[in-house]
């Protein structure tokens, strides 16, 4: 196993790739396997190794269907039966029933003593205990990042003298010398050149924090970089790709293991105090579904059920965006429109409780001092008008195109950094856009702050008191504040009565078009930093940069549409609904739809992230023009291609993801997909009864198919069942091991009754316990629009294709992604997994 | 057709029993058949009458499978065949297979013209606006019931002399003598005594306005329900059950009619405004529907797909909740997780936008007058405290067991309603329980009032200024208003500052406990009454009952402990928590609580609950809380029995409903279940050829299935498709009527090529069109919990079973579902539907 790295390596990449970095062999990456692993791993040379695991994956295998028992060998399960290979998708159907038997035999044993009973309510109620530790643990540690991000990001600036710990609004708060006026400024805190050069004015203290500033965020790119590459390769970029395709039923070892969750927990935070222009919403989704995997092992339900696991890795898909923005609905509906594929109702009620578990969890650690739950936090007071629909239809629009256009050029940019040796210097690459980015961001000040600050400061409406840049409205005379509040008693059916948010428009002042500039330049430099720094091999989110450039471009487009109803408010478009000295539009409003339209354009969120909005604002009015910017922000962006960015990285990354939103079109039957296609040799079959060991070895090592039908006879070729290749290998091996006298010669038997082994022949090997009797067959007539949903909603790994009773051929999930790449005009080999 | 009505009568009942009523011809019900057909329907008699309907039915049946085409006969599709008989199960695969025959249709024919693309374009866009019109229309529809309901709820206690349309409080808005104390006093507003004898004084006018309010309450029901029983049957009870069943895929026609809706919504208004212990949330979730229903006739695209339409239906159940409550997210959570069965995606965020047009359009006709989107608006300020879980689980355990009887009880009261003379004389039955209503509910203020005030009175935390008899606490003179204002101000964590919630616990006076004595018998009144209540012949909504019981019992023991916490503030309990004169518990919050567990209860919503609770609160705060409620309440309940009230209705009708939420526990395996049993006589097969039209005939005559299988030929018995019988008969007929020559001899082929006609015999009639070449099938050894979760996902109608490739036998949805009645010990002979 080669250890360059995961994000936007395929696993060819990851296999086969000599490598050339030294760095590689500083602590071994490969231990990340060993480590982390979920199932016991098997050794591809299944002839020797298995014995270790003997006691890991005993029972829970016999239900691969009604009546077939392992019992035949030996009378105990052969270890290995029934669990899967890295890199493969779970079968969901035998997930499922084996659930079902297990459950069915707790049941009936509780019936029999108390112990069993007790046992019987423990397992009914493991699942909300789960639920309860995942979100306490994903909770504390949200908390935690949340506190240490903040620390480092000042610490990029300054120190404080009370303590190093402090960071900037910590050490002020401390301090009695602080103004109401002026929270953020006090003696305690000192910027690096007054604590060096013991002055804070002058080009030399500018350059002597610059220089500090630049240092530290190529610290702690580097040591993020070094981290990720050394411990845990899976910890880069956001992971929600990669867990969408976990949830749909593929198995990456490791990803969700405890190096990877330390691992990135601890670069995430160097990450985002890097100044990097990346978020941390997406990588807590990662996290919390790292949480959730290992507190999995706590429970046997959940350890040895792939299908069970992934309930619980949705409720934790959940929890992450509850965590990262306090929107615990937002959340849950984000796992369910977003993350998951098999999302039941059980799932649904057990995420929304975790949810607000890790949600309530985090407002106790209370990261953001405000005893508030959610991350921007904003009151809005003033109504919106029709009229103002037609610009934030225009945001929408912006934030489609910009969404389209951010996944083409970042797709292309990813495929270039994989395909050239620009990807095989993954430190250099990420200090050299971290340096990129620090020197650029300095100078500006909405640049240098972080990216959730300066969403805040966008969202934010100004009140009388904000000494905000973009606040430095001229007060005019006949606009004084007693009159504000007046009007904001007066304004009863706005909602309850606040001092200081319902001022009247006002001109923009001198600081005012210098904000306005400033954040000009930001938003340029923010959209093509972004297409770089995401896919590196650092954790990166998406949310926090892609609201970023959509609340700059609302923020200025509201204050754009401000000052005009200000100086044309007698016009026919503001005439009706702006009289002078009323507070018409609201510029924070505007940065709020833009961020929404633009994150909508990159991931083509819809509803949940117009939950999420209304859960950060709390009021229903401000739905709707939520809502027409995220539909348009969609629409448009669809023009350009269907994929947000998550379902653009699992194609780039080539998993076997059946996407199921996607509109399936073709007019295919199941008889122009399945294989054998007309040119290829026939399908390789077993005969229920006839076959030796040797012949069936054979065609085991002759082919690479992951599971065989077995027939009747040759002649007639009727279905009897079908047998997984690797159940098929265990077995074998483990009866030539175990069973005496089996060579060979032995004859092999799928069927129930096996004839009396003659006295002088070598005993039959009995492998009808491997065999699903049950296996999903279509008719080669069948449309494979039809089969595509099979596959989609009983989550299959194959299908059998038959004609008039026959076995004809077989489709695999690879086939059928194949076939809708090819239908798409892809190329049909960028699926890699089966 | 008999016309008993609907509500808790079987089909059987409807299609059978004799009338004995003689109001049943007035109007003739049968009407509401013809009127509001959805489907053209066809005569049993299929040799007559299917002409006519020509012009209705054709194209779109060529989805049955990829290259079945109806080109056979005449070349032109058979009236008729695609569509389904009324009470039948409709078959989702099909019905989305033409969808998209459709789709592609109109996808290739875009590229040809300009005006295809427009109509490719429009019918893209078509579904939107059909959100939009189905908004428009339930909006102004439910606002349209409020106003009335309002009116005529008045007009029992008295009338306006301004003006007899207005009531009570509009009369006294417009009355300039009103004060602000007491708002709801001015003498433009005459009670009936008033009126009639000139004095609102004294016994005499108590008893004359006792009187009134009896005798129009007897006549608003009355009138109720003579207008469901001559119009449309289908529009009594709450209709979720039926909607349910119908989202699953039965068809029932007329259910969902023009008839039915404008009866509806009339005898909603009668019924509401009776003072009947029901409410209007479950019909407006019918009248939604209804609307949904006739607007999708407006469009080809849902006109014609059973499948399309119930998307759309789906998402006017959203509709319906929303326009309800106010409460946009919590009505498209409650159709996800109550009423919906197939729930894709984009009907999600369908959903969702119908149900913000419709709150919106709502919330322009205001018709609380307060310009609210919620129905019971709520703020809370004070935030619970850790112990207070205790009571609040404890409203859970009431509203669970209340919920568990109230279902034994009311499906008690119906059975002996369908099983004995009780049934027969519904008028009699409305007049009784509405006299009794009126006569035991005009002495209780609390039980005079509407449901919807009341949970209103009791959600209401009190206010310095509030005259109701609940807040007629002591004041003392250290609780003074001044210390309550600066507590509300110094108070800032809690939110924006408001005046006048923070009230100090402060002892109960006498008015109070008159008060608390009102409620217990409200509450037994209430509990007792709404058990014969629903299930009336009249429209009956179940949510404010329920809400009104649980309300009622959590503010008893709200003001319970509130009085504990102030007279034992230093008892161990309340020690650390609660200080002497601080308000410390909100009695209307275990109002609040105690709603939602009892609808809870007698519902098993869970999310969606708390998620419609949270919109009326706006405050993440007190999720908690109810989450407690309604998790104990769904817990002690299911320990009851695990069905809702909707589910268990949905089983006394014997609908054919497979709920997707019900765990399968049994281990039976496909060939239990299966049809034939050993004892019957073999499966009836059809052989794609080598069969006469008259054995055919003959075979469609001696048999009730509702489809054969084709096989190769007797003896192989190898699959080859699947016919519907409909079709069967409708083309077997049309052969002999339009093909010359064809007679009981004529030979039927299923094959692709048919024999060259020999020059002396009959024409052959070539059937291989209505053929479904993809028909369903498992194996006999497929465990029943597999096939169950097909049927459930793929919304089968049928499924064969075969063993080795050859055909066994068939399972239809009715065989699972009495299978399932069987393992859970009910009778399964009470399914009557497929």
């Amino acid at each position: 196993m080669d250890n360059v790295g995961y994000c936007n390596d395929n696993y060819e990449s990851l296999q086969n790739a000599a490598s050339d970095d030294e760095l590689v062999d500083i602590a071994g990456a490969t231990l990340d396997f060993s480590f982390t692993e979920d199932v016991p791993p098997l050794d591809p040379e299944y002839s020797s190794g298995y014995d270790i695991y003997t006691n890991g994956v005993n029972g829970h295998v016999s239900g691969i269907s009604g009546n077939a028992k392992l019992m035949d060998l030996l009378d105990e399960p052969v270890p290995g039966v029934g669990t899967y290979e890295d890199f493969n998708t779970i079968d969901w159907v035998r997930e499922k029933s084996k659930d079902r038997d297990r459950h069915r035999e707790i049941t009936s044993k509780s019936k029999q003593s108390t112990t069993a009973l007790v046992d019987s309510i423990t397992d009914a109620f493991s699942g909300w205990l789960l639920m309860v530790l995942i979100g306490l643990m994903s909770g504390a540690l949200a908390g935690g990042i949340d506190i240490l991000a903040y620390w480092l990001t000042d610490l990029k600036e300054g120190v404080c003298l009370n303590g190093f710990w402090f960071d900037h609004e910590h050490c002020c708060w401390g301090s009695n010398k602080t103004t109401f006026q002026e929270m953020d400024k006090c003696p305690e805190w000192n910027s690096w050149a007054e604590l060096f050069a013991g002055s804070s004015e002058g080009a030399a203290a500018y350059v002597l924090n610059y220089m500090m500033f630049m240092l530290w965020a190529l610290l702690f790119a580097f040591l993020a970089v070094i981290l990720v590459r050394a411990f845990a390769p899976y910890a880069c970029g956001s992971g929600i790709p990669e867990i969408k395709t976990i949830l749909s039923g593929f198995i990456i070892r490791g990803y969700l293991g405890k190096w990877t969750l330390i691992i990135k927990t601890v670069t995430l935070v160097l990450a985002v105090s890097s100044g990097l222009s990346l978020g941390k919403e997406g990588p807590l989704v990662h996290v919390a579904c790292c949480c959730a995997n290992i507190l999995c092992h706590l429970f046997t339900k959940y350890r040895k059920n792939e299908a069970k696991r992934r309930e619980v890795l949705s409720a934790a898909a959940a929890v992450g965006v509850s965590v990262a923005f306090g929107a615990p609905i937002g959340g849950v509906l984000f796992s369910l429109e977003e993350v998951s594929y098999y999302f039941p109702l059980k799932t649904l009620w057990r995420s929304f409780f975790a949810a607000l578990v890790a949600a309530f969890t985090l407002r106790s650690i209370n990261p953001f001092g405000n005893s508030r739950l959610v991350l921007f936090y904003v009151e809005f007071h003033t109504p919106w008008h029709m009229v103002e629909l037609v610009p934030f239809v225009l945001l929408g629009v912006f934030g489609g195109i910009w969404g389209a256009l951010f996944i083409k050029a970042n797709i292309a940019w990813c495929r270039l950094r994989k395909n050239t040796r620009l990807g095989r210097f993954p430190v250099l690459e990420v200090l050299v856009v971290t340096g990129v980015t620090a020197l650029l961001s300095f100078p500006n000040s909405y640049t240098r702050m972080s990216g959730s600050e300066l969403i805040s400061e966008l969202f934010n409406d100004c009140s009388l008191m904000d000494s905000s840049q973009l606040c430095g409205y001229v007060n005019s005379p006949d606009n004084r504040s007693d009159s504000a509040l007046f009007s904001a008693f007066s304004d009863r059916a706005s909602g309850p009565a606040v001092f200081s948010n319902t001022l009247p428009d006002r001109p923009a002042g001198p600081e005012v078009y210098t904000a306005l500039w400033q954040l000009a330049l930001a938003l340029i430099f923010k959209m093509l930093i972004t297409v770089v720094t995401f896919g590196m091999k650092v954790p990166s989110g998406l949310f926090i940069p892609s609201m970023a450039v959509g609340a700059i471009a609302g923020r200025l487009l509201g204050v754009g549409m401000e000052q005009m109803a200000l100086n044309h408010h007698d016009s026919a478009i503001f005439k009706s609904w702006c009289s002078p000295g009323a507070d018409c539009i609201t510029p924070g409003l505007y940065a709020m739809v833009g961020a929404a339209a633009c994150l909508g354009g990159v991931t083509r969120m819809t509803i949940s992230l117009v939950v999420i909005m209304f859960e950060l604002t709390g009021g229903l009015e401000y739905i709707v023009p939520l809502m027409a910017a995220t539909m348009t922000s969609k629409w448009v962006a669809d023009a350009f291609g269907r994929e947000g960015i998550y379902e653009a990285h699992i194609r780039l990354n080539g998993y076997p993801f059946l996407e199921p939103k996607e509109e399936y079109g073709s007019k295919a039957l199941a008889q122009d997909v399945m294989r054998p296609r007309r040119s290829d040799p026939p399908l390789a079959v077993l005969t229920q009864e006839g076959m030796s060991v040797g012949e069936v070895e054979a065609m085991v090592a002759d082919t690479e198919y992951s599971g065989f039908p077995v027939v009747v006879c040759q002649d007639s070729q009727r279905l009897v069942g079908f047998v997984q290749r690797r159940d098929l290998v265990i077995s074998l091996d483990n009866a030539r091991q175990r069973q005496e006298g089996v060579v060979s010669t032995s004859q092999v038997f799928f069927t129930e009754h096996v004839p009396p082994q003659p006295p002088s022949g070598t005993p039959s090997v009995k492998l009808r316990g491997i065999l699903d009797l049950s296996p999903f067959t279509v008719t080669d007539h069948t449309p494979m629009e039809i089969t595509v949903d099979i596959f989609r909603k009983l989550g299959l790994r194959q299908c059998l294709v038959t004609h008039n009773g026959r076995l004809l051929g077989i489709i695999t999930k690879k086939d059928v992604l194949k076939h809708m790449a090819q239908m798409a005009n892809r190329d049909p080999d960028s699926i890699l997994f089966n």
